[in-house]
């Protein structure tokens, strides 16, 4: 796995993976910082095995999003405390648990950004079945 | 620190931080893959590292770009066996040291993104001063 990052002045980069690029930007003005990059990846991550473990699973789904939210230590390096991430889906209420064991299933087996980031800091989740 | 990450269907999703958007995708059909947004995160963390110093150290460079290269483990969680990243930076030969003093900063003292994934994974680099 390989990624080009191009420095394009102040604190932007563009950074491209398998053709796709994106915008970097230690300003947030026209991207992501690199830190939310790391979020948006356990996001993309989790997200992936949830969709696949419900398919799976038979489960009817949809209106899945996936919000994490971190707090930084005060001193450099600057990491994250803790990590909490909330799953909202929309599905049948009688599914929950079907949708815990599959969040389960991908942070503490599949999901290789979470396996990683847990090794600096906990990671939470609360999950929020939508009607 | 947020993000909020919105399924697109498939291994699609759209994740937005401080209203910046970027598309991840497992498939890397239309966006990064999620493992490959900590390559960038982390090329971009070390990037504004390395731009802040040089200019404090007021080395004159350009052209700086970021390889970030990793090989994954076969078993699930799949995580970064190693980290390689390659600097290359346009800026006059007798200069090296001084580069390389800003990597050794960001990697060792400021970069937090750095500090995290060097908890999985042995983490080096290269520097390509460019003529």
């Amino acid at each position: 796995m390989k990624t080009t990052t191009i420095w394009k002045g102040d604190h932007r980069f563009e950074s491209e993976h398998e053709g796709n690029k994106i915008s970097v930007d230690g300003d947030k003005k026209n991207g992501h910082g690199p830190k939310a990059l790391l979020l948006s990846g356990l996001a993309g991550c989790s997200g992936i095995d949830v969709v696949d473990i419900l398919e799976k699973m038979r489960v009817q789904f949809s209106d899945l999003s996936i919000e994490v939210e971190s707090e930084q230590t005060e001193d450099n390096p600057k990491v994250f405390k803790w990590i909490m991430i909330t799953y909202n889906i929309k599905t049948a209420p009688e599914n929950e648990d079907k949708v815990r064991k599959a969040i389960d299933l991908s942070l503490e087996k599949y999901c290789g950004v979470s396996a990683m980031l847990r090794k600096n800091s906990p990671i939470n989740y609360k999950l929020e079945i939508l009607k």
